[in-house]
This record gives C-alpha cells, structure tokens and sequence, in this order.
C-alpha cells in the first residue's frame, strides 16, 4: 500500500510517465510509507476515449498533446 | 464528479466510443450535473483478455463484434 | 460487457443511483448491446476523498451535495 | 505485480474475502509468479449500487446474500 | 485529465488524504499540467479487504496504522 | 457479481491469461458463485507504465518477463 492507478492521455510520453512514478512515490515517502511499498500504475487512453463535456477530448482539445 | 470508467471490448468502435461519451454525459447532465463535470474514459479490452464463466470472450463469443 | 464504474460523491443519493443504473444501461441497450450484459458499479466517493485542482471537493464545494 | 480489484456485493463475507485474497494468490504462484509480489483488494459494494440489466441487485436479487 | 485514484488503507487519515491531493496535483503541475484538470480520487481500504502474499494486511501488518 | 480486474506487465501472455480466467472464476465457484456470474478483465501494462519503489518496472526488473 498505497497502489494509484494514474490515467492521462495517449502521448504523455514516457519520461513524463518516468516523473510520475517517481515523484508519486516520493509523496508517500515523505508521509512516513515504505518506497518499496508504492506501486503506480499508469493507464495510457487515447484521447478519442476520454470524454469531457460529452466530447472527445481528441476534438475538445485538438492541439493540446 | 462523476468519472465514469466504461470497460468494452476492442472492436466496439471509435463512432460508438463518441455516442456512449455523450449519452452517458446527458446521462448526469438530465439529473443536474454540469456537463463540463462529467469525465468518460473508455477503455476498450481485447475479447481474449475478458473472462466471462471463466472462458475469453474471444472463444465463448467468436462470432459477436 | 459493458462493465461501467460511476464514481460520484457520497450524498448523491440512492434515487439517482437507481436512475443513473437505468438510464446507462438504456444508452448500451440503444446501440445493440443486450441489456443483460451490462452493468454498472456505482462508487460512492466522501467529498473529502475527492480532489480537484489539489483540494478536496468538500472544501472547494462546501455548499453543492 | 499482479494487482488485483476484486468487486463484490456487500454481505460477501470476511470469511469469503479471506479466501479469495488467499486463493487469487495462489493462482499466480501457481503459474511462477512469487507469493509476495501479489496484491488483491477487495471493494464491497452495496447492491443498491450495483446494475445488472439496468436494476439494482438490491431490486433483482432480493433474496440471495 | 488526468485522473488519479488512489487506493490506501483505513486508518490513513483525513488529513494525509488532504495532503496527497495536493501533492499528487503538484507533481502534474511541475509538468506542466493545469491545476484544475487533476483530479484525485481516494479509496479507503479495509486492511481485512487488502491481501499481501495471500494474507489480509490486517493479519500480515497488525501493528502498522 | 464479482467483477475481478486484474492488470498484470505487458508479455505476460495468452495462455497465462487464459489460465487466470479460468482460475479465478474458479475461486468463486468453489465458494458458491455461479459460474456464469463471474468477469475477469486482464489489463495489460507495459512495464515502463508500472512503478515500484518509485522506478518503471523496466529499469527495476529488466531480466523478468
């Protein structure tokens, strides 16, 4: 424990996704939890799946990555 | 609030993955909800990765889309 | 399939639960999924658990259930 | 790795999670993975907050725990 | 986007939630991400429901909040 | 009921997913769940997308499939 499932869009990249495993992890450590104990898992979702507003974000926000 | 993750199997297809973000929108927006609140994430899942009776999808239903 | 999570806030009440069981089901039944196969779990999610742009939904929105 | 959610009705049972918790496991140390690498949490929902067909299981299966 | 969820133990405490959503946020925010798009969703866990190695927490860590 | 997902490191692979289907609705079924009622989804996550200890999976356990 703890275990965070982190879903952001397709295109994230992975060094990004690098920094958010890390820097989750730190979050908890700073509260006391053992780093060997997080696991963070991050969902890649293409943008046409993830609706906001009833919208496809890959339409709502076309020239955001 | 709400975020609605919506599990279908691959293949459901990118015209009906828009429809179920906008109906299940409209879904909360008719009970209340600002639109611009609702969040979908669609995740679509290979049939051969679906269990259903303790068989894939991808056997037990060969021949459904 | 479908499988649905709905997280919403706790105080969404169980009326609307019911409605939003119904009326999800209804938006898969209108694009040929039979309504047996599909189901929807509803989250209950306390407000001080939920955040949004970093502080908990029971401090940014005191005032909306 | 593995992580594991497991959703059950509420009303499952101490006893029951125990064993899942227990024999899930077991079904990854079966197939090589180590014993202490596997996690499985087990949320309870109420059936009010569970659709099968568009009905709450409270509604649909009044009389089964 | 994104959506975070996070799940820890009961007994984790009102006022680290409160701090684990406003850290996770920052960590998006230092890439770059919007505040008011990060939302952070936290589920508390029974120990009894969180298996460890085929045992619950609530046997495996009885001594650790 | 129950819905069990699973998520496991990308190259786990078909035949050990088809197993853990199997097995897992198993484990249900022995303590009285209808076959028929149980959904397993496998949710495959590159090893780059799957922290513990606050690095990728990929970089921790390079010689693991």
């Amino acid at each position: 424990m703890p275990i965070v499932h982190v879903n952001v869009w397709d295109g994230f990249g992975k060094e990004k996704i690098k920094t958010v495993i890390q820097e989750i992890t730190k979050v908890f450590v700073d509260l006391g939890v053992p780093e060997y104990a997080v696991e963070v898992i991050v969902h890649e979702i293409p943008k046409s799946n993830w609706g906001i507003g009833g919208v496809p974000a890959s339409e709502k926000f076309k020239d955001i990555a």
